[in-house]
């Protein structure tokens, strides 16, 4: 039964107020949308934000029903309206937006108020309805906006930081790859962007790989404080209004619905204005941004060029380069992932503020972390994607100027070191640079070496790795 | 003339490309939409971002004709096209993603496929046959991306500073009343949050008013960073390509095409990798937040409680602010707009980093700048006007308790320092607070001064600006 | 025997310089001192690197003599002078400014000079006479400045984490303590500034203890990230002039001079230019700081008054307010733990970005982020020490003012909603304050409830924990 | 006389303590300095702030005798004191940590105490003997800590950013100079670090001046808002305690004892927990380092290399660059320049917070915006400085790398555009870049243009600019 035409009244603390009958929200959704018209980005831009809430509240229904305090039948039908709105099928009618003040409370009044409804059309009851399923007395029972809405806002985190470290394991593999195929590659590296000795290209890739698998860590130790929630909590941590086997019970149920190892609290006290999971993740994903804006760095620097630049490596060529400089290609993915580096970076101190500013039994300005969580978490999980697929899979080696870099080098000296010390290496170099010299032929000019010595020392392929000093 | 089924086949550096006829971009509008797929925010998001551009191709192309590089009928075709363009009517074929790399290529190609397309229609031609109008070598003649998608960010954003300004001016109105509404509610100052000396609710409003005030010039003089653009400059701002008086003319079209004072920079060399327009609208508005946050902060304690805080003046209700606790009422607004604040202020992290990354003659990271500071621009200016309209303008305050305040508190002490000695007003405070006695008649008690002298001395209504020191 | 008088003539790259014989450190330091005028802060101010750099040193001396690089003699000389630079009696000649370009190896050679030089004089020998006491050629042995100085910076890392969190457990210590202190004194916990719900202070203080416990453990991470050295590595990770061997001793020599678990990074091409051991420890610092931030706000809220604010604590008083407003008492050590708060979080944005502008092989900013991060360490142990002993051993409840807010308060309906539901209990609440009543009084009057049962229900004592709803 | 033995009994709110008589400072400044033990940096390390105390503290009591409230001897006292605090003689007796809780109370009162101390010794009085000249009633007359301490810190503000841009001045006139010199040296210009079109190096220097240029607006613009001062404010901005004359009379002696055009600000309620002038500064100061930072990162690309690297310029050797590669030679004056630079722009991030966190009548966080601003602008002087004496000076250029960067770029075909169209230059690029030849050959090859014809349009020199259309 549909009763989507005409309007009805619904009450609340500020007075009556003319609800659409197409609508699944109640009044406190329609205030809450009038006054936040601040973003535009409502709550169906983030449908794992809405299946966490469908997740809670289900999990509250069977531990309610368990501990007697709400009907069977009643639970069914809010369990089922539970998983109606976890499919996606209401989310358009999630519209507050996600600036908003309150601390979630519109948030979780538009939840309770949708699946409410819900379960109220389910029955065979018209929406509004509320005596036979009220937003507060039954979909919100045992609960507060003071832990539902932080609960799912740890679930959605979970499981958008689960997908961001798929992108990581594609982005990884393409790195690895590239070290396999380039680990003959012999190149010179620099620090300081001076040259200094050689290595291979491969190598150089190899350490990408294992700088942003390292960063896969934090992450997982973020997703694990995302593990432990407030349910129970209710206003304020004390669970006033609660049953006492409900943290026990809203444990289990809320496991089993969502296939996680959730815990609650020790102490809810604590945990309920507790920025910890948000500061952690918001730590580790701009960790991750500093050091993924590096890489993008190096890769701009590598593939400089492609005659007046380093241009060791070339990128793919995605598109055009200039409107007006015709046949340049520009590295566009690097950019664009730096950006995405720079802009979660910005965030974390979005997300330090609101942590900040928070007071006394409650952080009021939640939403706009979890907005910016959201927001980066996807963001990065797109960029990283496009990063392998659409520039790391196609790079392409220029192994003849690699090669020449080391031949050409001052840094050669380094290897001849162990044998003329470092006073005669110095002077070596300082005349080599001066005279435009290489390095292999003065040291033997001057009799420090013979040309046997320097060329068993300085063979590039045997200056990739430690080995005992050569006896002649 | 309507050409929009079919498909036709586009040409650039990579190759060739089937486009929809029923789109007016072109080739590498669509490549870039597959490389870019990130934030999901396309260009048409900002509106005055468009419309920036068609003034920016607009200029270009009178200035072209003026200098006799553009035959006066193409010119014509092109500027109408750029009124349509300007008009909104093409938005929904802005398609490329806010983020992107290649500094804006993208978005200018986007621009000029576009305006092509539609002159291109406009002189009866099909999408796509460039002879007639090529996006290229007429769109962006004497063009760059890197001078023009600068020059419209610059255009945007002053615009979008504008429409901003006008919303402070809505909110200092909105606290201008207020200071005038409660020019005689004595209360209590408070620093360090200890009760201080007295004061007027509406000195504090008065307050509140003049330091938001005082925002506006530091916004006005980003604006006025943003007069300074560089066309002409092309790729790298020495010009190649333009004619020698093409500066010249361009500041005069664009001048007139936009009614505002855009002048173009005098070392475009300078100009062209230049972040000053972005560093300072950042800054200002990052300023700004900062003081407006301080001052949201402000009024949740001044209405703290009901019962159990400081209320000294209450918010008006715009919705229920528990699923818990009936009854209660929170300062939603001031909390969404201290949210948007926080944004504000972290994304000028990422408007710094942005703009350090840069190198060399240019600077690849604009896009998300720009991204960044519209965003910025647009909240601030929704959370503004709803401060003043749903939050400041029903504010109500609570007089007896202001009152009561003053007239119960040590702080009153500070008033008799300059008749007793700070030494003799320390221990009076001291006792006072001790024994919990009311100041004035203690120091009575004591003998220091006579009950007519002390009334005089702290008359509240007398204590709120400088007096001479009463003769006894 | 001593040579402290007179000048030597030292050389290097650039050429000759005259040394004072007063000074250990050589040429290469000298240099470094004239061009790093910058900060003011040099070596001397942190003894705990310079400690670590003795223990790199004499760590690699042991291990290249195992390898037979050097003699044992020479190398017992090397590790005597370790011993001496540990105890701290050079530090006066570790001149070179924190603040330095060269990614450390002014750090690193002042090091090595001042080793070199007393190991000389503990041979008998001159300073300076270095054919017998090499700075690069024997002190350095087997290492880069890219090595061992990031090394040094883990090791000095590790051990100012130990200590503070040695003052992170006198802090939770105190607030554990106020927390037993406080436990029957029932108040009135506050979500948005806005009357709550009844609690404990004594659940307050133990939310405290509780939250700054959990950020030990992200304190203990940042910790075993800095177990992780890049010894071996040499100049860019390669180990080129490195013994096969060397990894394998100086892992274990490095564990047996430090007394810790250091470990060689498996990866050491990734180590070399790597972040994530500081950026961690930024991150982790600055979770902290936030949180902390916020109970010192807490504190002062809960303090301010005396008169004119909640005042439900009082905290000790330090010193005198106010030089005008005589008796005025202020928070003083939260506000200056609070600044120490901000600071830290401002200096994350330094390690940030100087992490992200690391290029290719190494990151030549680690320097200014070696400074920023021993400051934050050195700071924020001060500021808890003092937060524990000058603050927080002092509070004092005012248990009346705190039980009097909880019985005049409207969040008391609260508890009514599960006997009369969220409808009239929102009715009872406004109709209470709108009238100036108690809400006890109220819904008795309305005959929702009995006296008896209201008595039941909103007894303060009992509302501080979830509890069954009561049978009538 | 001097009374620099024993010990002295002082007094206040606290109770009684001893103080030895070789000390100036008093009681409150004793229990300043056992209350912040906090960063080790005390007010001496600042000797323009104590100066700015000195000059306000004399301003002052000019004011109050000219009032009459102060008579004309004590005066003459007070002002002599004064003058031998700003002298600097009395520096070691400003002891209290920077790092401080109580907004500025424990500074102004230890500026109090030494000043009036000194006065008393000149009057022939002993130390603490303060009936005849007392540190609240005599030196602190008219005034509180809450408009003197941030008016010293304005003044110190004021002044500092004036050496500050001294050294700008020396930085930009170094910049200018290599661009006079380097003006006919023709390079590429690049962009996204690829190969653009060419420039002269002169005009990338030029570049480099006027950029930095710029920033001196700003940096004046912030100078102009520290010209706007709270005196007369006393404890909230209502004036208590001052004379209805008091702001008149202290803007005149302020600025007659200053020399500088202070300003007392019109709305002293807004003024006084104003964080404006602070904000301002960072904020300049931000910018400028993010743009300052670009340039060192600029520098340290040309100069890359020497042999596998860009290398366009030689920056001066001024330091060996490394403990294990002999003869390198790294670019450490723009490393440790944008250490500075990061450095400054984290600190911005504290000044924010401190700003943000400021609550009601005064914002108590200022001694750490204090803290960070005047090291700050210390730091980036000394930066500069040394980034034109030691680094820009001694610049060259390799003119021969540079010329042979535009022959083989394949930029160059830019220039054909608007002879042959953008699709045919495309084409040629491509081809160019495909088969290793020069742009020149091929399009002459092609018959697309005569060898004559290409070797007008493509000769670098006239490329550098604008210039119309040749006519063949």
């Amino acid at each position: 039964m549909s009763n989507s035409t005409g309007t009805r009244i619904e009450h609340d603390l500020i007075g009556d107020k003319e609800i659409s009958n197409e609508f699944y929200y109640g009044v406190q959704t329609a205030r809450a949308q009038e006054n936040f018209q601040i973003s535009g980005t409502t709550l169906k831009i983030y449908p794992d934000f809405i299946k966490a809430f469908a997740q809670v509240k289900k999990a509250a229904a069977m531990a309610n029903a368990k501990l007697g305090l709400l009907d069977n039948t009643l639970k069914d039908y809010i369990c089922k309206a539970c998983d109606e709105v976890y499919s996606g099928k209401y989310n358009d009618h999630f519209v507050v937006d996600m600036f908003q003040g309150g601390a979630g409370t519109s948030t979780n009044m538009n939840a309770n108020e949708v699946i409410a409804n819900v379960a109220l059309e389910l029955m065979g009851k018209k929406k509004g309805d509320y005596d036979h399923c009220h937003p507060n007395n039954h979909v919100n029972l045992s609960q507060s906006t003071n832990d539902s809405y932080p609960t799912a806002i740890h679930i959605a985190l979970y499981n958008k930081i689960e997908k961001l470290l798929g992108a990581y394991e594609v982005l990884v593999k393409s790195f690895d790859k590239k070290a396999e195929e380039f680990k003959d590659v012999i190149k010179m590296g620099r620090t300081q962007l001076q040259d200094a000795v050689p290595m291979t290209l491969g190598q150089e890739f190899k350490g990408f790989a294992d700088s942003i698998r390292d960063d896969m860590e934090y992450l997982r130790l973020a997703q694990k404080a995302c593990l432990e929630v407030n349910m129970g909590a209710t206003a304020i941590g004390t669970g006033i209004n609660s049953h006492p086997n409900y943290t026990k019970e809203i444990e289990k149920t809320l496991c089993e619905v969502t296939g996680h190892e959730y815990t609650i609290a020790k102490n809810l006290i604590k945990a309920t204005p507790d920025q910890s999971a948000y500061l952690a993740t918001s730590s580790a994903l701009k960790m991750s941004a500093t050091k993924i804006a590096k890489i993008c760095n190096d890769l701009r620097l590598l593939s400089s060029g492609p005659r007046d630049g380093i241009h060791e490596i070339s990128l793919p060529a995605m598109q055009p380069g200039s409107s007006i400089m015709p046949g340049k290609v520009n590295p566009v993915i690097p950019e664009v992932v730096g950006q995405v580096c720079y802009y979660i970076i910005g965030q974390d101190g979005c997300v330090v503020l609101a942590a900040e500013a928070g007071q006394l039994q409650l952080n009021v300005f939640e939403p706009v972390a979890a907005y910016t969580l959201f927001k980066s978490l996807d963001m990065l999980k797109n960029a990283l994607k496009t990063f392998a697929t659409l520039c790391v899979d196609g790079i392409q080696a220029d192994k003849e100027t690699c090669r020449e870099y080391v031949l050409k080098s001052i840094g050669l000296v380094t290897a001849l070191n162990p044998y003329i010390g470092y006073a005669k290496s110095t002077e070596v170099a300082k005349e080599a640079l001066e005279k435009n010299l290489r390095v292999s032929d003065l040291v033997i000019e001057k009799g420090y070496l013979t040309k046997e010595q320097v060329e068993k020392i300085i063979e590039p392929e045997s200056l990739i790795a430690p080995r005992e000093k050569i006896k002649f």
